[in-house]
């Protein structure tokens, strides 16, 4: 696709066709953004999906844009659109992923940048967002500059990363990794009281593609992932760039405690099987384990039974959200608080949590694993662009940082299947999955040149290595 | 009322009219129920919203009969038509109370046998039951003996007391005793999403009645209440009745912990405003200041917000029903809780529950009374006729024994207007607000004489006092 008057950007200067075979460190350094239209289109697309106001600036509301749900078509179909408009050939699979292809030179498997569209019920405008969004002004500079890529370039936008509105997270890059039976997929019903399905409301809002959701339908030379770092790293050290090396191990686990119901007011302590209780104790001894190996543990779900003021809850059951750096480290810890839940269940002290208390009567715990997640090392050769992108970018190498990313991304499902990596830009407070998560304009266009370079060096090795 | 050929049950012998003003302490003695009878009227009016089945047994289910539904409306009705066919007049009032009062010699106030037929959602056979199936009982009983008492006898089915469907406990016998305003009351919504109010709902079911909900209009001389222990007292002690003294004193707190939502995965410790945490630390210190003060806390329901796995949870609020027998002992933890729970919350350790956590950025935490009850001493005459009673009909002082009740009952509300106590009988292992809750025929029937012999004895005391 060379530069032609349909898809250079009115206005731009169309240089005569550059081809990226040919790029030398300077094209690549003085290679930019246009940081008023990025930000200006990052921001209007927030208006599919708007959520909780937090200031009074035009764009201080957070976003609530669940998957599948109509303010999530509205955006897939400006993303559609816009990127047909930049010359893009766009393929829909049937998980609803969105694949838009700018051609290259030749025929192979595209590079890609991408991410998620879709947020948190109480999510914010940069968490996934940026990702996509990026992608696309990636396209646009390429038109800009009337470059030609020696290999399509794309930008693709995962189905139901967040797992907000479908309870499993990054389900659909996790079924393109085939890891995930589409079958399972499809059929995973809407989080409360909600009847539908992934499958059902995929047909809804016409994303319900015919492609396979397959690596092998849709293949990717490689993934970069441009994302909000979500912690206070980067903040902290002034810095301005985490070149993610590694994602961390996760697993996701749901603990039932069951007690015995009972009158508040007339049984004694000592006479109860209180699951609040003692729920409370095995969340504050997670806290200590996890301080203890040096990892994360959270409990955010939790469901109390029968739910009365007066009626000393008989079950309780909540989630436990643990992440640690190495596999090995989460083996550790889900042993001890397996070992440790049911000392405490039996009535045992740890850590002195029961001094001062009453002893009960014993109680029981049952675990349940939902999700197991190995750790991830992203592709040495494309960590290594991004790290040489975001130095030119940056000017500084002290301005950047190797980082492991503590969430799941789309990218740890792609690096199974082709070279990723991701690139971190900093979160205001570390704050995100909230209304106020914030990334500064221009943080957000140093990100997103790190993106452009990144697929344009990795485009250039593809052609250098194909040359030798 | 004399006993007639339509009064007295068919089969029983009908002994001329007896006075009982002439009864002797060998008349009282003699006076039983008849258990067969009583036994099972009892679980047949059970199958008016039944409940959970635990054992395989007829009667082994447990009871869903929340206040206002078709179920109550079912066992309502029963009732009503019951204690018409006993003889009774049957007023309701506008709170749904439904009070059916057997004529005596003379016209006055009735001395009422009094409890609930609502339970919780989960309950059992007996709590509440136990008290208005053994008024129906005592009119049986005293038809079958053609007993003339000189002022009218009552029975009283207060609507709500379990405060389950429309959450103000003892609702309906706190409107009666002028404490609860009747718009209030009639404005309370069903708990959850239903749409319905008390008021709504009584039109509904046919049982709004036109009598004002006052002690002014449906006096009552006294309020005798036979009700199931619900705490391990009685039958470890193996004895038969408790004489119900006094009734503790509770408080129900809202506390709301505000923190800051953010991810899981990113968020280092340090880092984190977890109110889940912090709401951890808080139950498990509640628990021990309960200990501390001899007292008890509970924590009950527990909203987390937003409610997501990979969400630190940003707010979490949760109930608190705290109860002792006397109040200055609930102000002493009051105030101990609020200082203790603002201190946890600023980041401080309180008896050691952050050693070994990771100390996190401070929360807050708001307090809401929802409920404030003081200590009930119930009416000395009562008590002592109570006590009478139960020496009567086990024939040892050593099987009875006096107590302090530790829930609310609907007679804490009549105490306020009228001379009041409470009869308890043993509950196995203690367990009620359970569908396994159980009370042995032998002591439903030993309670239901106590309660037979104490209206009869108060009867005798008010026509003793008048011929003085």
């Amino acid at each position: 696709m060379a530069c032609t008057a349909s898809t250079a950007s009115a206005g731009k200067q169309c240089f005569s066709t550059r081809i990226v075979r040919d790029f030398q460190e300077s094209d690549l350094r003085n290679l930019k953004v246009d940081r008023k239209r990025f930000n200006d289109t990052l921001h209007d697309t927030c208006k599919f999906g708007t959520g909780q106001r937090w200031g009074s600036g035009q764009t201080e509301t957070g976003m609530c844009r669940l998957s599948l749900t109509d303010s999530d078509k509205e955006a897939r179909d400006w993303f559609v659109q816009k990127t047909k408009s930049l010359g893009c050939e766009v393929t829909v699979d049937a998980m609803g992923n969105i694949f838009a292809v700018r051609p290259g030179r030749r025929e192979a498997p595209p590079t890609f940048a991408g991410s998620h569209l879709d947020t948190q019920p109480r999510g914010g405008r940069y968490d996934g967002i940026l990702g996509v969004l990026s992608g696309v002004e990636m396209l646009q500079v390429l038109n800009d500059h009337a470059i030609q890529t020696e290999f399509p370039v794309g930008v693709v936008n995962w189905t139901n990363e967040e797992g907000a509105r479908f309870p499993i997270i990054m389900v659909a890059s996790g079924v393109w990794s085939g890891r995930i039976p589409l079958e399972r997929a499809h059929q995973l019903q809407e989080v409360g009281s909600g009847k539908v399905t992934m499958k059902s409301e995929l047909e809804r809002i016409g994303y319900l593609g015919d492609t396979p959701a397959s690596h092998e339908s849709t293949p990717m030379a490689a993934h970069f992932e441009l994302h909000i770092e979500q912690g206070p790293i980067l903040e902290a050290t002034g810095q301005k760039v985490g070149v993610v090396t590694t994602a961390q191990a996760y697993r996701w686990f749901k603990v039932e405690v069951q007690g015995q119901e009972a009158h508040t007011g007339t049984t004694p302590l000592n006479n109860r099987a209180d699951a609040m209780l003692l729920t409370s104790y095995l969340i504050a001894h997670s806290h200590r384990l996890a301080t203890t190996h040096n990892c994360v543990a959270t409990t955010g779900t939790l469901e109390i039974s029968p739910g009365s003021v007066n009626t000393i809850p008989g079950c309780v059951s909540f989630t436990l959200d643990v992440r640690a750096p190495a596999d090995e480290t989460l083996d550790k810890i889900e042993s001890d608080m397996k070992r440790d839940f049911a000392a405490l269940a039996a009535g045992e002290d740890i850590g002195g949590l029961r001094t001062g208390g009453t002893r009960g009567k014993p109680l029981t715990v049952a675990w349940q694993t939902d999700a197991n997640t190995a750790a991830t090392r992203f592709h040495p050769e494309c960590v290594d662009i991004v790290r040489a992108s975001a130095v030119s970018v940056t000017g500084s190498d002290s301005l950047v940082r190797d980082m492991t990313s503590g969430a799941g991304h789309d990218s740890v499902y792609t690096n199974l299947q082709c070279p990723t990596s991701m690139i971190f830009v900093p979160s205001k407070d570390g704050i995100s999955h909230n209304p106020v998560e914030y990334t500064s304009p221009e943080d957000c266009a140093i990100g997103a040149e790190v993106l452009l370079q990144s697929v344009i060096r990795y485009d250039r090795l593809r052609s250098t290595r194909e040359a030798l």
